[in-house]
């Protein structure tokens, strides 16, 4: 079962402390680069990237709080969600108001340490359940960071698998979460396990994998290669929160009517699991680069559960229990059926004018039966709606079937000469 | 009353002996000769049209089962859908096992006779009651059928009724099945009647109707016609089912929004019964060929009960007591007013700048009470909306009201040089 | 309160003798003049408007029946519903049966003094309630008219406030109903408080006022103004029944999908009250003219209870009580916000690639918790729709929020210079 093997990375690489930038993104990497060729590549802190800037390098080896009672908690060691992201190194003792100022906690879920982040004004913290928050007498307390915030470069990689044709299909993914397993470190790992599946075959489009840490990742990432995404993409995914096993969920892109969105919502149409579809008002990932103004990609994201629609969202509670084998078994299926669908997306032609003689081809029985007549009526559909406009998923659609189960019939039909490929 | 004329006439030609091609379907044409002035036509076996060939002529004398107890069961005389159509000649005796395998019944309708058809596929064999056929014993049966498959032709019809434009509404029915008379001596009938209607008007339009065979008919039709049928027909109407009383039926075109489709739509939205809409996935006549890839054409159908929706659907059960003159008088009424909103639909447009004075024109009541000025509203809705460039049914389907019920309001906004056609 | 000042001004006006034309037009005209600066103009009898022409000039001095007991009734100086419209002048007795044939009366609104006109036919007659009427007795009835119908003019007004373009916007309202408070009183009124608004302001558009009497009077004045009112006008509305504090109701213009449409709707959705829609068929105001086929201009109607559908309609109930300074006072808000979002209703286009870094120009907040993540939402949706093809509007509905609350967030994304006006 493909989704054991899936799980089983997911295992390995879950307690790498990555960040927006850092070593743990470049372990993370490395630890990938050992399944598909990826390529890690650095941008230098204080490049510019359209109307943004690459950031400071960021690196924590410890960090705890010691307690007047002498106990060290908010240990980065044992939980790496326990560090503000991005915090200035520290060394010092304050009082408990003041270090109050300092903690974040979640009231609603008081077992679960939250995840926070200050990438873009400097500033330190501890993340703390607010149960052990409450715990928290008056006193003295020694914080210590020691994090280090310097001109570095930001990591980041990608995976092009050229197909027979120049025309790609895009799939990004972000890397820049801690110890948070659905999201994203469950995207990280599929999208390396669809990379796996790419390799193996001989495909119709090129396959562009992106591995970047969110916002700052695609906005640099796009502004290196703008004109050629423009010019090649033909759809993309924005692969997050794939591991868990509850219903899927579709965030639309910002056309709501692209290739993309096209065969994400067949394919969820005909998933046996419901699905729950959001708009690109609810997006939050990097389609919102992706299909910015001026950037304008056909890019939308299929998941389990979305991101901050599910309660264990950027907490400490978004661990390994929460995704499993059964739920990348069934988003690599949904991803799967996808890539087969569009590399079988041809928009076919009949070769004769009038309906063909199917019997003589072997395609129709020879005594008319009501009940036969119903049999071949799914074949004369398909040749009824092939006018050369229509691609496989739309005459799918008019057909009220899966695509996916269309491939097969297509093909032979393509065979007998009765199709052709417009 | 016109239901009881048709209804007459279908009395007449219910026992004709027809099939694919053959004698059966000679007479019957000449029948309809008689009324309307068709051109009866023959296409020689073996002549190519696009992918198919006009199959070989059959024609049968006689046919019956002699039972081991010496009864003649199964006659064709008594019943002629008791032959598998196109059975080759047969003389001989087999025993009950044998026999079993070229007997057609219907379990779930015990007392009727399917109709089954074996056109391209050399074959012989007997349609049944499942009840009779229960009755059949072990032992010796005598097969006897006098049949004649050869060199001969296909016979088809047709008969152009010019008008002042070569623009054409096309009606096409089927001559094919033997005695079945919703499915469908109705419709030969019914487009009889309709034919007759035209002759007597002086219309816009060309009409065209045609007599032939299913699918291989009109597959050899349209080869013969393609670029005239293209260049020329409007709208068009396959006419089959049309004699029972129940609900109407709409099967759209393969475009389902051709004035053909509108028309239909919104004559039967006016129509006191219920009428179900059925998608072109439905399809299952000659629009199949009409609609194809390549022709193209807005061909849409109008019956009452659909073939296959309804039980007695190709089964001995489809005999005069289902069709009936009320059933007729319905279908006829609708077809009737098809034909004279078409004639009636022109683009109209306003002859003034803001509205016209209707009160020196006498269309307007001189007093202005609450209630008189909701009398003049319909009148002013429908100079309100004649912009050029929406026709009569769109104006009524603003309006929500029915075509036809504005066709005399209209030639008056016309006479008083309100509006004008575009 | 502007609902009083507005309230306060109708009060002053009610008891005018408007008509179709006459002095109580002219007096109206002069009462408004003292507000705001239109200028009023007089279109002689007899003058050709299209396919109209101007009807004479009517005036009524007094008007009565005396009753064989010699009660003086329906007197004319005392409602001036009392008489028909355009009554020919009349000094004679006649018998009830005689007098029965002049009379106008409500049976449904037995307490109800109705408003009837005979504007096109020349004609005499007295309005009455239904209670009244069924008091008189047979005998001699003395029946005075001291009325003037004669060749004089017709008189409206407008007043065009420039702005820095020259396209316009509209609005129009008539001025030919006597004592009627909701149909059309307030609409003079209101009209009359929004230019007064736009007299304050420095606005983007010119705004074009226009009072006229219905029907014959835009008819006048879009002969007049055809091809310049064609060019510049982008939206308007006719401004009546907008006194009484029930729900809103729109009617759409021909088209409806005008600007016009489109920010009433837009208004009236955000509005707190409910609002009912109806559809140009239920037109019957000037919009008939301005949206006639040839014309085309993007005009709509925002009112409360709409003309015809509510009980008081045209009847003395009609009056002083029926309107309310909180109802002008809703009014006044749903035509201010129109006017107001109408003005800053550009086609934003965000002046970067990919989304802009919203930290650097304080619009960010530092540290990203999950809940200001949320705050932050709604800015960055402004930018990501904001691709120069849509307008404010536009923006708002896909953000189902009012487009009046973005205003202050558009200006302040433009002063940043993250938006710029396409």
């Amino acid at each position: 079962m493909i989704g054991e093997k899936i799980y089983n990375l997911a295992k390995e690489l879950f307690y790498i402390n990555r960040s927006l930038t850092g070593d743990g993104v470049r372990e993370t990497l490395e630890q990938v680069k050992k399944l598909i060729p990826i390529k890690i590549k650095e941008i230098p802190t204080g490049e510019k990237c359209f109307d943004w800037e690459v950031p400071k390098e960021w690196n924590c080896k410890e960090a705890y709080i010691i307690t007047p009672e002498g106990e060290k908690i908010c240990e980065y060691s044992k939980n790496n969600l326990h560090i503000l992201q991005y915090s200035t190194p520290q060394n010092r003792q304050i009082d408990l108001k003041e270090l109050d100022k300092h903690l974040y906690s979640l009231p609603d879920l008081p077992d679960a340490i939250p995840y926070v982040t200050s990438y873009y004004k400097e500033n330190w913290g501890f993340c703390i359940s607010q149960n052990d928050r409450n715990k928290l007498k008056e006193g003295v307390y020694k914080v210590f960071i020691d994090s280090e915030l310097k001109n570095g470069s930001l990591t980041y990689a990608d995976l092009i698998i050229p197909g027979k044709s120049k025309e790609e299909i895009l799939f990004s993914t972000y890397i820049c979460h801690p110890s948070l397993a659905n999201d994203n470190l469950s995207g990280i790992i599929l999208t390396t396990f669809l990379a796996k599946y790419i390799l193996e075959k001989n495909t119709r489009f090129t396959y562009r994998f992106i591995f970047i840490p969110e916002t700052i990742g695609s906005i640099c990432y796009i502004s290196k290669h703008l004109s050629k995404l423009k010019e090649n993409v033909k759809a993309g995914f924005v692969v997050t929160c794939v591991g868990d096993n509850r219903d899927y969920s579709f965030l639309a892109s910002r056309f709501e009517d692209t290739l993309a969105d096209k065969i994400a919502i067949h394919v969820l149409k005909h998933t046996k699991k419901d699905f729950k579809r959001y708009s690109f008002l609810d997006r939050g990932s990097d389609e919102r680069q992706y299909c910015s103004i001026g950037v304008d990609l056909p890019i939308c994201s299929v998941m389990r559960s979305k991101y901050v629609e599910y309660k264990e969202y950027h907490t400490s509670l978004d661990d390994l229990s929460l995704i499993s084998p059964i739920g990348f078994e069934g988003s690599f299926k949904v991803y799967k059926q996808i890539i087969d669908v569009l590399e079988n997306n041809y928009r076919y032609k009949t070769t004769t004018i009038c309906e063909p003689q199917l019997g003589k081809r072997g395609l129709y029985p020879a005594v008319s039966t009501p009940e036969q007549i119903k049999k071949v009526k799914y074949l004369r559909n398909i040749i009824a709606y092939a006018d050369g406009n229509k691609d496989l998923i739309d005459i799918a659609e008019i057909l009220k079937t899966n695509a996916y189960e269309l491939i097969e019939i297509v093909k032979n039909l393509e065979e007998k000469k009765v199709l052709c490929r417009k």
